[in-house]
């Protein structure tokens, strides 16, 4: 072993996987910063300013979706077909990523980069995690190769089969947008033009609850999917408790959500729609908010409540080991089941015939009351250096958190202070409050203190 | 025993103190509400709608300070004076007043009724509690007397001895405000003409404190200054932990929203005050949002950022067992050192040499988070219901569930349904989250569930 080997050695050795996902992170947002930066990815005399770039690329690694220059106006296709790789790179995790790429090298893949991975994919089990990496990665691209070879033929007939070259690269990049749960805007429209299109809005609505629901779920999902075909009748196969949870709380965010926006917007934009329309965008905006950013129309023109539940729901985010960001469902829900067992008079929280850790339940507790101290901060920072009504700025706070990147159309006239918030709040959205928390115990401290229940979930 | 008694009995065994208690406040809101039913109360032809006074007393029980019709224009001068002593009784809490009539009236008082006063003191022993009320209410008044005759001698000196009657009338108003936190408005301009008297509002500020600070630090105050005074030397005086831990928060918060005020309206407001001026400005603003609700200007000029700190500040609200509302300091202070322990990797939460109760940690997070939740779900409601900015509904929100009582100015012009869920925040503010809690707990749950650890602090 060389000296380089060495040294690394050392490195691996002192640095805990999550200090390693996160440095990850960092070097891929300065890699994309640095592509970013090159002229050919841009129209003629259009590449935006260092600051415009470094917030581009926190926010496609992200998968945000903010920007504070118009996509449509600065990018040219190559542009956004290397936004569309960041994607990727971004929504599936550094460390799934380097899995992959591992495999195809035909390397072999240490203990310290199983253990990355594991905490990566939050999967309590290290046994089999680079094959189940491997699998959701293609799972994902097969899915986003289909869906977007559908939407492609799909606008080229709409289109009367003329404008091929442009169906085709608006629909792959629909389905890329919608499966890495995106967000970014190519159009100046966004959906809009889809609005009354239902089978197409339910289609996307799939796309993105498959990118949000989490990847441990996509994996059991397809185990159990084995499961039924090879094996007949003999045997039972066992859900974890997390991907229990998380379809849990995904439905009942998601119902939750439609409800409210559908109460909120009944006399607002939803009054002169028709009944299927209403109750179509309502479930649009429920599953679209917590995650991906897509959006139909001007979103200036709903009700004020509205757009609070909409910062309620971007706030909450997605599933942990999703492609989304935010507090996370399982990390809110785990916390509201323990509030309603209080209630209730019950000393411990039950649900799925499983009793949830108290380690468990002490982070969902803390990542929430701490993401909720940290959205306040950044609100009072902007309240101060930002000129926008309050309303705007809760919403772009909780868009940056949640990852999500809707915008009240106030991010391109951000002060500096404000760009940088925001760029703060979109990296630690992504990366999780419980990382940012583990990020600065040390790997002994890390054993020491945080020990792992037998019925472990992940929190946020 | 007669039938009357029996059932007396019955009832008794049957309901919790805490349940006592809430309807102890229930009762007294509806006397409240029949009194300022009587025209006699007000100016010619001046009564308010029965919301409107139903409002009031709940206002006035519950020592908020919201009115949605302006004071100094419907009541009269006895209107004046029943407030005042409406807001002893609010103030003081129920109980407390219970029990002084008990002892004036030479009863004998029942270890029920001695459960019950030390619910409301929050008072971990039993032994001597009755004898502490009754000297915390002759404290009190005491207080309110000798400041009341030193602020009237102070308002007949500044007109020259010419308007005695007003003097005297407006001096004991303020004395009475400052003390109970009430900060009803009866001149249209709160405190604005002392804008500039720092010795006066120093002494304001004072009586504000005492009043927030809770009734077992003042019981613990006295019973130190007694030890002083009698023991000389021998023996060491103990504080609880309670008490140290009341006192530390509200140094704690106090200087904390100071300074945020300070620093939020720097360039506002304080911008073209002198130096002196702004840190009086910023110390007043922050002893007074959260409890009192006296005010120096209008508040409308204040910053977008500043009203949020006033907001905040209004939330956490005062001390346990003192005249004001809110989540409670401790409660707040509490949550946040499980936070900090848990960041720094720590299993438990140490301070002033003692480790602070699971059980309380667990209902200062329950507490909190259901407080935030049903602040989160009245602003949106007003937001449905009501026309106005979102920052002056979050501030009408948090006024009244800190019982603070400040407002933007919306409070008169409030729809139906506005007026009742300010009305419900104030009740819930004023008597608690967590008693709201345990009120529907029966007595054998309670004994079960909520044990009392050994050492117990007072949680919201
Ligand atoms: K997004
Ligand atoms: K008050």
């Amino acid at each position: 072993m060389g000296l380089f080997g060495k040294l690394r050695r050392k490195v691996l050795d002192d640095t805990t996987p999550i200090q390693l996902v996160v440095i990850a992170y960092l070097i891929l947002i300065f890699i994309t910063f640095f592509l970013l930066n090159l002229p050919i990815f841009y129209q003629k005399n259009a590449k935006p300013s260092w600051l415009d770039t470094f917030f581009l690329a926190v926010s496609s690694v992200s998968v945000t979706g903010l920007t504070t220059v118009p996509l449509q106006q600065v990018l040219n296709h190559w542009g956004i077909i290397l936004l569309e790789f960041i994607f990727q790179v971004g929504g599936f995790g550094v460390t799934m990523l380097t899995t992959v790429m591992m495999i195809l090298s035909g390397k072999k893949i240490s203990l310290h980069q199983r253990q990355m991975i594991q905490v990566d994919m939050n999967q309590p089990r290290l046994s089999g995690t680079v094959r189940l990496s491997y699998s959701i990665f293609i799972l994902m691209v097969v899915l986003q190769l289909v869906f977007g070879v559908i939407f492609s033929l799909y606008f080229s007939w709409q289109q009367n089969w003329e404008h091929l070259k442009s169906a085709f690269f608006n629909g792959f990049y629909i389905s890329v947008t919608a499966v890495t749960n995106a967000g970014f805007d190519i159009t100046g429209s966004s959906l809009a033009p889809y609005e009354h299109n239902h089978l197409f809005l339910l289609i996307v609505m799939l796309l993105i609850i498959i990118g949000g629901i989490g990847f441990p779920v996509l994996v059991e999902g397809h185990q159990w999917l084995m499961f039924k075909l090879h094996d007949h009748g003999n045997g039972v196969f066992r859900f974890s408790l997390f991907s229990k949870l998380a379809v849990f709380f995904a439905v009942i965010f998601f119902i939750g959500g439609a409800i409210m926006i559908f109460l909120t917007e009944f006399k607002g934009q939803l009054a002169s729609e028709p009944w299927p329309q209403k109750i179509m965008t309502a479930m649009f905006y429920s599953a679209s908010t917590r995650n991906a950013g897509l959006q139909l129309e001007s979103l200036k023109h709903f009700q004020t409540a509205t757009l609070l539940v909409f910062s309620l729901l971007m706030f909450i985010g997605a599933s942990p080991s999703s492609v989304g960001g935010g507090v996370r469902t399982t990390t809110v829900g785990i916390l509201l089941l323990y509030l309603a067992a209080f209630i209730r008079g019950r000393r411990h929280v039950n649900i799925f015939g499983r009793r949830i850790g108290d380690d468990d339940i002490q982070k969902a507790i803390v990542v929430t009351n701490l993401s909720i101290l940290l959205c306040l901060l950044a609100v009072l920072i902007l309240s101060v250096t930002e000129k926008y009504s309050l309303v705007s700025l809760i919403f772009e706070v909780t868009a940056a958190f949640g990852t999500t990147g809707l915008s009240l159309g106030i991010t391109a006239g951000l002060s500096l202070v404000g760009k940088w918030v925001i760029i703060c709040l979109m990296f630690i959205g992504r990366v999780g409050m419980l990382y940012l928390l583990l990020l600065f115990v040390s790997k002994k401290e890390q054993d020491f203190n945080y020990r792992y229940p037998s019925e472990k979930v992940i929190i946020g």
